[in-house]
C-alpha cells in the first residue's frame, strides 16, 4: 500500500461526511496534509469545540451553547408565533431571508414510518407542551414538503386542533423562474390549490 | 445572529478546504454537530494525528511517516526507474493503476513563472542529486500535461540531457472513448505528434 495509516485513517473519517466520496475525501486528506498546519489544526480544533460547547435550547431545541438559544433569548422577537422545522439548519435558511421575527421549534427529523421514525423520537410531545404553556397564537408549519413532512405537519396538526392556536402550513407552489410547461403535476397541482387573490 | 459563536468558527474552518464554499461548509457543520459524537471526533483526531506523524520521505518527498516511504523502502520495486510527478496524489494515481514498479520523485508543484514558482522552490535540486548520485536508467517526466507541467518537464530535460539517463514524458493524446469531432486542436496535434507504430 502506497498510503500511510494516518492518511487512510484521514480519508476514511472524511468519507463520513455528507456528499463526500472516496476521491473527494482523498483530495481533501491530500489538502489538508499540504495546507498551513495552523489551518488543519484550526478546523480540528473547530470540530471538538463544536461538539463540546453546542448543545440543544431547553425551548426550541436550535444549536445554542447557553441555557436558551439567541432567537428564544432575544427580547425583540415574537414569541406568540412558533416556526415548526424539521432541522437547525432549517431555521439558518429561513433567518438569511431576513423577514421573520418570531420564534422556532426544532422537530430534529420527521415522522418517517419507513426509517423506523415515529411522533415519540422528535420533539413534538415538547411542542404539545409549549403550546399547552400559553401564550402562542400561531404555529407556522414548515417541515419540508415531501411526504414524510407533511405527514408530521399534519399529525401536529391534529395533536393541536382543539388548542385554540392558528394552525398555518407553508405555501407549496411552483418556484419563481420556474416554467409551467415543465413543472410536474403535484407542482401544478399545489399552485392551484394555494392560489390566492390578487391585490 | 442566528449562529453560535463555535458553529460559525467551524463553518469558517471548513470554507478553506477545496472545492468547499459556504454552503457545503455549512452543511458539512451541521453535520458534524448532529452526527455521533465519536465519528466528529474520530475525523478532528485524525487531521490532528495526519499532521503530526506525516512527513516527506528523504528520498523522493512523498508522504511517509519512517524516514523512507514504503515504496522507496521497497525490496521488490524497481530503483533504477524514477517517475517524476508533481504532488503526492499523482503518486496515489499512479498506484492505482497498479502497473508500475518503478519508484518516484515529488517535486511538490510545477514551475510557475505567475505564481512566483522557480526551480528553486520545488524539489528539482534534489532530483538532479539523486540522479547524480548514480543506479537510475530512466527518469519519466510525469508532470502534468498542463503549460506549468510541461515547462518544468522541458526544464528538467535539459538540467539532466549530459547525465546519460533516458529521460521519456508521458504521452498526451485523446482520451479514450473521446469523440474526434469533439477534440480540440491541442488534444489532435498532440495525438498525432504522440503516434506510434501498430503492432
Amino acid at each position: 500500500m502506497v498510503m500511510q495509516a494516518p492518511m487512510q485513517q484521514l480519508i476514511q473519517c472524511l468519507t463520513v461526511l455528507p456528499g463526500v466520496g472516496e476521491k473527494t475525501a482523498t483530495r481533501l486528506a491530500l489538502y489538508l496534509v499540504n495546507c498551513p498546519a495552523e489551518q488543519a489544526l484550526a478546523l480540528s480544533g473547530a470540530i471538538a469545540q463544536a461538539r463540546e460547547r453546542i448543545r440543544l435550547c431547553s425551548l426550541c431545541y436550535n444549536y445554542t451553547e447557553q441555557e436558551l438559544c439567541t432567537i428564544c433569548g432575544s427580547t425583540v422577537r415574537e414569541r406568540r408565533v412558533v416556526c415548526v422545522v424539521e432541522t437547525p439548519g432549517d431555521i439558518m435558511s429561513f433567518e438569511r431571508i431576513g423577514g421573520y421575527n418570531g420564534c422556532y421549534h426544532v422537530l430534529h427529523g420527521s415522522i418517517a414510518p419507513l426509517d423506523g421514525i415515529g411522533p415519540d423520537q422528535l420533539r413534538i410531545k415538547e411542542l404539545l407542551a409549549r403550546v399547552e404553556s400559553g401564550g402562542i397564537e400561531e404555529v407556522i408549519l414548515a417541515t419540508n414538503p415531501t411526504m414524510n413532512g407533511n405527514a408530521t405537519a399534519v399529525y401536529i396538526a391534529e395533536q393541536l386542533k382543539n388548542s385554540g392556536v392558528q394552525l398555518t402550513r407553508i405555501a407549496q407552489g411552483i418556484q419563481p423562474g420556474a416554467d409551467i410547461g415543465y413543472a410536474d403535476q403535484t407542482t401544478l397541482k399545489n399552485a392551484l390549490e394555494w392560489r390566492r387573490n390578487m391585490k
